[in-house]
């Protein structure tokens, strides 16, 4: 047998299950032992000290996304990706994002021509279906899967991407007949609109207004509508970027009641709240995303649902727009709360500032970390075991990780080009020393190596990840189901 | 003092609170005196033996009503109010229909003329809104509730009646502006439109795939989505029509968590099941009514559910169409359940039915039918106390009942013009022996006696049915309520 | 025909279901007539400006009632009737109580004879059972229910009075058998007790620790168990004196699963809060009742329940102990919170007190006023419609109410022996005029003018009260029942 | 670096979180490194075609159990720890039981010494109080914690285990001290008795009235109750044998109000009904344990409450009687059920039955399998990592399994001592061939091996296990909790 390629030596391994103390053996990219006192590899690392987690899987990202309105956000697949290595992300899953009257497979090559130039993490793509008329799900969407995607996303709010109750039913259908994911974004379109005109026209402009713009209520009612059309079909979905209580406790109820429902939160959603819109000037329109920062109260109830299984994985939702004309003032220098682009940036701090929330303050344990930040994510999208864990034959993807390093954020551009943090001023302990990505080293003490288009796309196949347990999805008849309680 | 125009000797009174022997002394229409060995009237009618109950009042039919597809449903003002006064109805609410892109104003003058000419009993009138927008809201709203317009009614569903979210959350502000009760017709459209157009495709045209074709999860949808919009703004609403075991637990969890929600079902639901539309060819049509009839295990749902309160009235949504090219048979002699008009005849056998099925069978006594079947829907909608009650100053509307009469109900056309009967072949106990109303009698030994002009519209006053305590609903500003927890 | 006896002139009339201006004429005392100018009476009574209610019906008071431990409260029949009276209550349902070991049939001729001599209104009884054991079911009860006893109350709590819940079926099954209301002071024992012994070990004696002492979850869960017991054998119960939001919220689910629950609070929960008892020394002894004052927010909840009707009426348990070695001091001059005696006064200002926070600050209406405080509890105990009502036939029990006069209520001695108040300082709007019990004046110009004796028991039929409905409750049996989901 | 003991070579080794292809190199006993192609060991065991999985922990079985009643179930030590190992299971934690007025030291060290001479896989041991007096609590209880043990086991039921309320609250309150797991039995105490008393008096003594004897709303009640008591203390608790669809829907909605429970069930629970125990004569008798087996709605309930994470361990609750006069019968040839030795054999089929019904028939898949059965326990109970997965430096306690063997069960006496299997008859894919205990095989090709006395008593530190996350449990203060909702 020959050497390992890389022996990484002396770390604390976790996994979503265990903690042990061992070596890691890496031979042609993937870890190929795990033991105590492995014989020499050609070349060795450190990790006396450290932790030798999976790599993050950052399963919900925006990434040179170009928005129905032409407006880009502000990375590009190398800079957001050299930030994503730089937090310890090894795998991203950005969107392809079809727009009302295009091509979806137009729009997924242009996106793969995009990611393969510039990646340095590896990749699989959400397809976001903005026109789900017969020709895309009938002719564009099985060869795209066929190719390896696995996953849909619909918004059941904004202006130019949203889809209707029928149309969501047809994306759901064609999502069951190919075993596929389909996360929504569930807010509900009218009452956003409805109290973001009220306001304006009161005058409340704001970015802190952006907050009752989107009632919690809405959130509710988006999360009980998709459920319900989801249980029409029996078809799993994912609700992303829970950020209410009430929205995770209609997501409870309905595990209970037996529907398929998965459930997402975001890093913000744990760690910040509307009070940090509450700023003089525009200076809050750093901190307007959508759905909007919520109250502590809610960050109780996330971590909670976390806790009990409610909700699964934590991502960052990034969506990167600069404080100028090209991002959040693209509509002038003083714009209402309602003309400010929605999105922060969040790819590099998500996982040093959720371990330092989640296991350097105790709320979760190291394994849950890993589990919901990088192997639960995989396993529902489908990119495990090759992603998401440490296990002999996965990738060796990896976050050598300093618990206790102390950081503290500085308030100040960052890798990516969003031009500033959210997070500024954090201190947090905890940071990824060494990341690597299929056993090579993208970043070695904190400095970046990797390289773009060094990121590969991630074939994903469909039908895999339709359960929860991986059994097949019962056939879909409406003919047969007359009986059935649900009708 | 003058003798009693009228004096009602020796019946058995009963209010929705009260059962008591007493005559009944009447004056200029209404009830001047209740006590036992009255003074002579002038006018005699003997009650030995007969229940003394308020009038009906139908809070929920169609009258002469032109749909936006051109068709009209079979009665006319006369033929519908001679059908509900010989079932014991005085008191009827149809509605004025707006189209979209058409006036309010207009078409409410239009029904307000047809209802003065034919109307037999007294009337008021929901205002059913197509079209919300602006100018129809701020402009012809406000004189028509001057004008004693109270109650305002959306649809969820049906192509060119369909309201969005926005758009009811403008409607229930101008509710909440005026105190007017907003009834809805709540079901998910989406739903509906996917599941037509999937058993059509698949040739699954029969009448009784009407019942699949609306989906039990789409009312708990409509009805969840509903009270969520009108939690935004605090405005009470009314549920229409509820099927469901699922729809109604979702009022009364609302209910439980604060919302200000009323719900409604009718004689169809709570005395038919999706079984009577299995029937060979095209018969089964005439059972077609959206939401359509359910399973046995509902009706007890729905039973219960007035039992305890989450549901408050009865109406019988008359909505008469004849088996012909007029009416369900308009697409031609073989329709599939998509092209037959949606609705069902019931005006004049609402109580007689709801009698047999409430009190002679011992569900509910007697002071509940007449609460939810005449004296809750007077007063959620503002008719109370001139309606729907026996009290001193109150009209002398009344209902003279045989409650040990048997009569077994002919398949057979009946005074409404639909030209069938959904309830021909049951026996029912109890029957209306005479009917009078504003101290005359219409219907004189089961024969009719009323007049077409003789009704009367009810003028009803704004902002006072806006809560069930009759509180006044507080003043909505989005500036103010920031802080609140449904924000 | 005779004259009436007397005419009460130009008042409002109010009902749970109406209010309407008419005179009300008396006869034999009964109401004989309810109208417009009725012909005059041998004596009249000017009404004008006034309500006419019906007398308040206080289902839950403690009389001259001796405890297990040998203290008997503060009032007799004479001075706690007399109070009743001068408040506008015209009926009340105070306790039989029988002990551990002790004959029920005893105990109920002692109450018998002690309430005959006293009793300036009328009465019925319920019949506390501490002690369930077979001869008291078999052979004790049976003759009781015969002489017109038709409701029991038992105790979860109390180490003198508390029955398991082995005992609870078995009560339960024998009011199901007779037809009976079972009463239950629903607190889990276990955790006062506990609570208890761990506050006292640790020095928090004052009487502000009464409150914690009685956990809040401790209600939620002595709710469900009564709720779950009646359940196993369907029979109907009533929750008294529901103190906090989550225990009405029980009680409003198990409503929606179809369980026969009724539930009570009581003023001082709608109108105190614990901050009462937060007073220097042992001052706040004065406010212990169990289950103890809540908070603000429980108010609102339970205001809310009774608006959509989870709670059905609203008593005094009027429980008075003087501040002396004869009561709340029994156990010496300073006791700890655990020795001082449960219970306040209520029964006069119980009326007052509500009129004012009920209907004067606009929360409900006068007929829920009405309702909840006079025609509730005469329904669901079986005394309506002699009691609890304005009709003909009904006795002629009324309260003259003045709206508009405003009370200061002093904080001194009131006519029951309690010896203060715990309403002292409160200023009220609407008080009581005249108080007529069968159509004689016992309170005119608000002073007292009944004598004891006058008060007359109330037999009541068993098997009539048993469901909401009047329905016959089920026959039970364990053999046939195995199939049932409940089982 | 020494060569590995043992390596198993070529097998598919399967953890709660991943599953790959490996060797495993075994040193002293305990896993030492999993990797491809690892070098030879002294001796190699094949793998190849067999699965590899963690031994089974069985974490509520029974054994040499003498109860109150005088009555030892029928295994020995040496006899179900025999049945456990040819089962696949190499850890149990069966109970030490203490009775009323004995002591638990003495218990403790009775089980202690009958454990060690003949248990041949490894065990911890709860602690059964059925007399948690002052002294237990505060004497005996925290050397026993010292000495290792960390779970405490209740019943709410059984005349002579069950405790009270408050002595459930002193337990918890323990349990809080030192961090200990509490497990319950949790069915109400009063309804069994009462049902049961019912059900002989008419002579409905056949065992499969045991079913209706033990109410399913008993389960409901016992739930809420336990789970509302555990609150009262913030203290975590482990509700075992969950039988009912309404049981687990208690369990699922106190998780996401925030109570920290967790849930278990149990094989008989999962796969026989109540249909089993109605069989001519006495036979019945086989299948009658506590709670009861239920209907196959229960079944679909619990496998989703085990999918979604409600429940989160499958044990066997082994409790062996034999059809005769030891066991079963011991009250005579023809007993009622009521007379009959609650509990059946279940430690040796736990696996094969389960990997059969989850497993083979595709309803949960192969990880999920490992966490239920294994990993999930040892995390709840404290055992893990050493027990309950397969990673560096845990104990090399693994089952090899041949996932195509078709096994037809025999209806025949098996190892252990009950003389009869509730499985009789079933065929089952799925068997375990090889198991090693620390690295030693204990069953070799479908025989034991092992032997007496092999098996080591697992310590557990108190302390750990209290929280989900392994944060430790706040301090409980009854003086400063005062403000908490909770109280």
């Amino acid at each position: 047998m020959d050497p390992f390629d890389l022996v990484i030596r002396g770390g604390t391994v976790v996994t979503a299950s265990e903690l042990f103390h061992a070596d890691l053996g890496i031979r042609d990219g993937r870890i190929a032992a795990i033991g105590e006192e492995l014989p020499a590899g050609r070349e060795e690392l450190d990790a006396h000290g450290l932790l030798v987690l999976p790599g993050g899987v950052d399963s919900h990202c925006h990434i040179e996304q170009l928005s129905a309105a032409g407006l880009v956000n502000a990375d590009t697949f190398e800079t957001a990706t050299a930030s994503a290595a730089l937090g310890g992300t090894t795998t991203v899953i950005p969107f392809v994002a079809q727009h009302v009257g295009t091509s979806l497979a137009a729009a997924a090559e242009d996106y793969h021509r995009r990611a393969e130039r510039g990646a340095i993490v590896d990749y699989a793509l959400h397809l976001i279906l903005a026109d789900p008329r017969p020709e895309i799900l009938k002719e564009e969407l099985p060869p795209l899967v066929r190719a390896g995607h696995a996953s849909l996303k619909v918004f059941l709010t904004y202006d130019r991407l949203k889809i209707d109750d029928e149309q969501l039913l047809d994306v759901l259908e064609a999502a069951r007949t190919h075993g596929l994911m389909v996360c929504v974004h569930a807010e509900n379109h009218g009452m956003i609109r409805w109290m973001g005109r009220r306001l304006v026209e009161r005058g409340f402009t704001a970015p802190r207004y952006h907050v009752p713009s989107h009632p919690r209520i809405g959130e509710v009612e988006g999360i009980h509508r998709a459920i319900a059309c989801a249980a029409l079909l029996d078809q799993p979905i994912m609700i992303f970027h829970v950020s209410t209580a009430e929205g995770a406790a209609v997501i409870h109820r309905a595990r209970g009641e037996g529907r398929k429902v998965w459930g997402e939160t975001c890093t913000q959603y744990l760690t910040l709240t509307s009070a940090d819109l509450d700023r003089p000037g525009i200076e809050g329109a750093k901190w307007i995303c959508s759905p909007p920062l919520r109250e502590p109260a809610d960050q109780e109830a996330l971590w909670w649902a976390l806790e009990v299984g409610t909700l699964q994985c934590v991502s960052s939702d990034h969506a990167p727009y600069r404080m100028d004309e090209t991002g959040k003032l693209a509509k002038g220098p003083n714009p209402s709360f309602k003309e400010i682009a929605n999105g922060i940036p969040g790819l590099e701090l998500r996982l040093p500032v959720l371990f330092d929330a989640m296991v350097s303050r105790g709320r979760l344990g190291l394994c849950r970390f890993v589990e919901l930040t990088a192997t639960a994510p995989a396993k529902i999208y489908g990119l495990h075991p090759k992603k998401g864990t440490i296990a002999p034959g996965s990738d060796a993807d990896l976050a050598l990780w300093d618990a206790e390093r102390v950081v503290t954020i500085e308030d100040a551009p960052r890798t990516d080009r969003a031009g500033y943090t959210p997070y500024g001023g954090r201190t947090v302990k905890g940071w990824p020393r060494h990341v690597l990505l299929r056993g090579r080293p993208i970043v070695r003490d904190g400095k970046l190596e990797g390289t773009p288009g060094q990121g590969r796309f991630l074939p994903r196949q469909g039908g895999r990840a339709a359960l929860p347990t991986g059994r097949p999805a019962p056939e879909f008849d409406p003919a047969q189901n007359f009986g059935a309680r649900l009708w």
